[in-house]
């Protein structure tokens, strides 16, 4: 049974900005966590392009009773230039999907792919201190992923993406900012890997294989995708075959709804698991 | 019974502006009404200070799915800069409650606080074309007042208020902009009366007498009061005892709801009563 929405002159207001907007699901999803769990908040959609976001993002922080915001792609990577603190992994990467207002009037931002996913991975009960991971992907996704595994104490990760530069600088940033984790391109170290994680685009359509050589699955490895589709992808299936743990968009989406929950409005149960 | 309040992504998204915000009703009444038409928009509070005014809402009439704003006292004249067209009483008075976006882009602004009044007078059947109006009070609530009277075709209207040059500015306006329309002081020009209309403070404190000399008050006159209180005002209860027919704040705030209603949402129901 879903809560009543209700505004009211009292209601905190937290906004998800992008141009297109109409699409986003955010603005309904967290709404009704902030009903359900007793919070008088409400996530309103915001169009803002590209052009007016230097304009009206400022003047939304500046509203009295704006506690956060997200963004949508591409805006995550200028979204980081509002905040004046940045969790670890949107400091690797320099983008942050959501910030939120301090107590002292100062905004703290953090990006919640790479955390959703983890957060994914350990509501299936799963570990991820020492693993040994093969990414595919270097993108936004990717980096985000690649930051939080290290930040939950993966031992390696190999990042297999088809741009060389994209890729080299994903080493970099999580070198620089993670240095206990033993991170390179898989075409220089493969190694041996106990989890293979998909943050590319390939699985979206229905008749994608694979996103590239994901070697021999065992029932020790770990798979996870952030492909959301409706029929299993061709690597959750391949896992499946192979009697391994997995881990799908699904998984990931439901986690990251839960990570910023808890970042926004601390004072929430998104630390739980909400199904 | 309620509609429930959603919000997506699709949802438009109206503001009311002001600070302090808390106390706002219009977040609320308005949402609700939103939904109950089947209307996919929401009304939202946002609190903007005086200093912050000129930076926050051109950045708002920039957002691409806000359609429309209100603002609180004592921001009604700040707002009326941001409007490329002014209905007849936001011209006369310089003042707006209210901002909507036309399909064109620009922005139309108007205020409601005496178009409200006049609605409520007509929803209870009364005439207003022809009347001798005796009016209390020359500041926002009386200016808007006055101009909606003589839009709506009263004969005459006389004002009274301790503030004369206040009183003299609203004559002036009122006249350069209704001059169908006789207007004066009534310490100039007393004359015949048949509608006596109270828009000063008095009778906000339950032991207020009459706001000022009413004259003789027959079956025949029309009696107005903006003060929302629990029991009946002084004026309310002389016009009760001379058998006269009465409008009082709840009246006048349920008209300007609805006035709002059809300006903000053309397709909305209104204009209808709505109880």
């Amino acid at each position: 049974m879903k809560a009543p929405v209700r505004i009211t002159g009292a209601t905190r207001l937290y906004a998800i900005v992008g141009d297109p907007i109409v699409q986003v699901r955010s603005a309904e999803v967290f709404t009704q966590r902030f009903a359900d769990e007793g919070i008088d908040a409400v996530l309103v959609p915001m169009q803002v392009s590209l052009d007016t976001f230097a304009t009206i993002v400022p003047a939304l922080m500046a509203l009295g009773n704006l506690d956060g915001l997200l963004v949508t792609a591409p805006l995550k990577e200028l979204l980081a230039r509002y905040a004046s603190r940045l969790g670890a992994t949107a400091g690797c990467i320099g983008a942050v999907n959501a910030l939120r207002r301090e107590a002292d009037g100062s905004w703290s931002g953090d990006m919640f792919d790479g955390a959703g996913f983890v957060r994914g991975v350990e509501r299936k009960g799963e570990r991820l201190r020492g693993r040994r991971v093969l990414l595919f992907g270097a993108g936004g996704a990717g980096g985000a992923i690649a930051c939080a595994l290290a930040e939950a104490g993966v031992r390696s990760i190999r990042i297999v993406s088809p741009d060389p530069l994209r890729n080299a600088r994903l080493v970099a940033a999580v070198q620089g900012s993670f240095p206990d984790c033993d991170v390179a391109s898989a075409s220089a170290r493969r190694d041996d890997i106990d989890m293979v994680v998909n943050a590319s685009p390939v699985g979206m359509k229905p008749d994608d294989g694979l996103p590239g050589d994901i070697g021999r699955l065992t029932p020790d490895t770990l798979v996870g995708d952030v492909v959301v589709s409706e029929a299993p992808t061709a690597l959750i299936r391949q896992a499946i075959d192979q009697g391994c743990r997995w881990v799908d968009g699904r998984d990931m989406h439901g986690g990251q709804i839960d990570a910023i929950m808890t970042f926004l409005a601390p004072r929430s149960s998104g630390a739980r698991a909400s199904g």
